[in-house]
């Protein structure tokens, strides 16, 4: 990892260190709430101190009677623009709380609103550990490892090293499958998507910045233990689901969803995350793993549906184009 | 309020008072979950005990560290015999948990395995009072008046004898709107919904139980806030929404979903809470009532929807059906 990564996580740490934290919270939108909400699930399956994610802009309206000191505010925004995201962070930070932003651009108005800064490099050749997922996992281990020390958080630490050559491996492992899929649904106008546990912010992140937004294709991430509640009754032959066949806790979960679903629907697309390539990670590390590498394999079932639609994913009807 | 009812609660309220809570968690699943959701806004929004909601079976395959002895867990099932829930029950229970199971049916699976029972009336011609949102509030209230005194929630508590009145007269205020929405929506087979605050968990409800569930409509419950950040771009002119215009903090993102959607579908319906009838409702008291509100007037949306589709709420193609 980069000397700068490492000074700018190792900061942010210390100044968690140096708090008496009562809770933490994970402020941004859409794709960059659904990330943080990965460190959402860890930091609540793994330690007592109390999370939370909320969407910007709601964040700032409720403004939680928990938030000030001892509060740690985690705030993320790829451009670091987002406005919503930048007026939670001055908000968080008057409060008294730690604020600590992830961005891809150091200079930005995000970066300069919170206290800390956590940078990540994007599509400029650098190694993965210097980028988005490489850089919150040893924001979000190291904060683990700091408040509740444990040597599977160091693990951890270590193993994120093999992150570059397992998305390569397993860009490769699922490329085949990814366009077949994109040739197969390229008619469809809704295809809904599910997961559970960490992986439920992997399928809402695909339904609203991968279909919504970038393909135009209807959609909704439903929860695989919800979708028996309710959402099942939408089921038919001919109703496209993606689903998300976890590695770790709620994998039974989804089990259970793609059973159902494979039983009335004729097109149920399973990503197993389980069978992806592990190589260098330990047994036990695999569910940490395992959202990381969803979300690499995820975006190439986008690329393939792309591809065969002939809607590029930077086609946009509103966004950037005028206020709103 | 019936006297049992009255006594269940404050046999609740008394044994969160006996214990130093830590944290609470709303356990259940589907509208029952959305129900409880409210209640896991009123608390975040008002006091600093941190709480969180879980659908069923998730909570007891992520078994969150958090969860012991001083926590809380209400749990929710309308019949009292969603498995998953009843599960959790005994989960919460044997690690030491005070448990709150809230059902009609005061029998049930799930209210012999919680250790508190908080049973409501349906359908029996009973006051609000003695139904499901009467004794829902009256605990969410009551247990914040315990925790956090306060005047207001003296009032909550009071006021809540005026919702029998309030339900009938706002059930008449929206009537012939929610038919008029039945006839003009009937041939869509997609209907978006949006809220925020307390509201979106009435969105989710109208999504997954009523459409999806009842209706076969496809649908997803947007959070107002977070539109804006992938999903606004599947808005088109013929791409219908219903958006709840909500009473209380988070009223000006939903303004500004509404304001976007209706410069691109000609299909907006806007059900606008403030403008409901409160008569016995104090001013700042407004944004509680308003969930419980809406709730009734969404309902009859459905029923217009039922109506004109002549696709009766009744219906079901899987669930009570098979094993599943």
């Amino acid at each position: 990892m980069k000397t700068e990564h490492v000074n700018q996580i190792a900061a942010a740490i210390n100044a968690v260190k140096a708090t008496e934290v009562k809770n933490v919270y994970f402020v941004a939108c859409g794709g960059s709430m659904a990330s943080l909400a990965t460190g959402d699930y860890f930091l609540n399956r793994e330690i007592e101190i109390p999370s939370r994610v909320y969407t910007s802009n709601e964040f700032v309206h409720v403004n939680p009677p928990g938030l000030g000191e001892g509060s740690v505010v985690i705030l993320r925004s790829h451009s670091g623009t987002t406005p919503e995201t930048v007026a939670a962070a001055k908000f968080a930070r008057e409060k008294g709380a730690v604020t600590i932003a992830i961005s891809m651009e150091v200079d930005s108005p995000l970066c300069q609103e919170a206290e800390f800064t956590v940078h990540y490099n994007y599509k400029d050749g650098s190694d993965a550990i210097d980028g988005e997922t490489g850089v919150y996992y040893s924001l979000i281990f190291g904060i683990l490892n700091a408040v509740s020390p444990n040597e599977k958080y160091e693990r951890v630490l270590n193993q994120l090293n093999n992150l570059e050559t397992l998305f390569e491996s397993n860009r490769k492992l699922t490329y085949d499958r990814a366009f077949q899929f994109g040739s197969e649904y390229k008619r469809d106008k809704l295809i809904y998507t599910m997961g559970s546990g960490a992986y439920y912010h992997q399928a809402y992140s695909f339904t609203s910045c991968l279909l919504m937004e970038m393909l135009w294709i209807h959609s909704n991430a439903i929860h695989s233990g919800e979708y028996f509640h309710g959402p099942f009754e939408a089921t038919d032959f001919d109703v496209p689901f993606l689903i998300i066949k976890g590695e770790g806790a709620t994998r039974p979960l989804d089990e259970r969803a793609i059973n159902f679903a494979q039983k009335f629907s004729k097109k149920v697309e399973v990503v197993d995350v389980a069978e992806l390539d592990y190589t260098g990670i330990d047994e036990d590390l695999k569910e940490y793993f395992g959202p990381a590498l969803a979300g690499v394999v995820l975006r190439q079932y986008a690329d393939g549906l792309a591809e065969h639609t002939g809607h590029p994913l930077s086609v946009r009807r509103y966004m950037w184009k005028m206020e709103y």
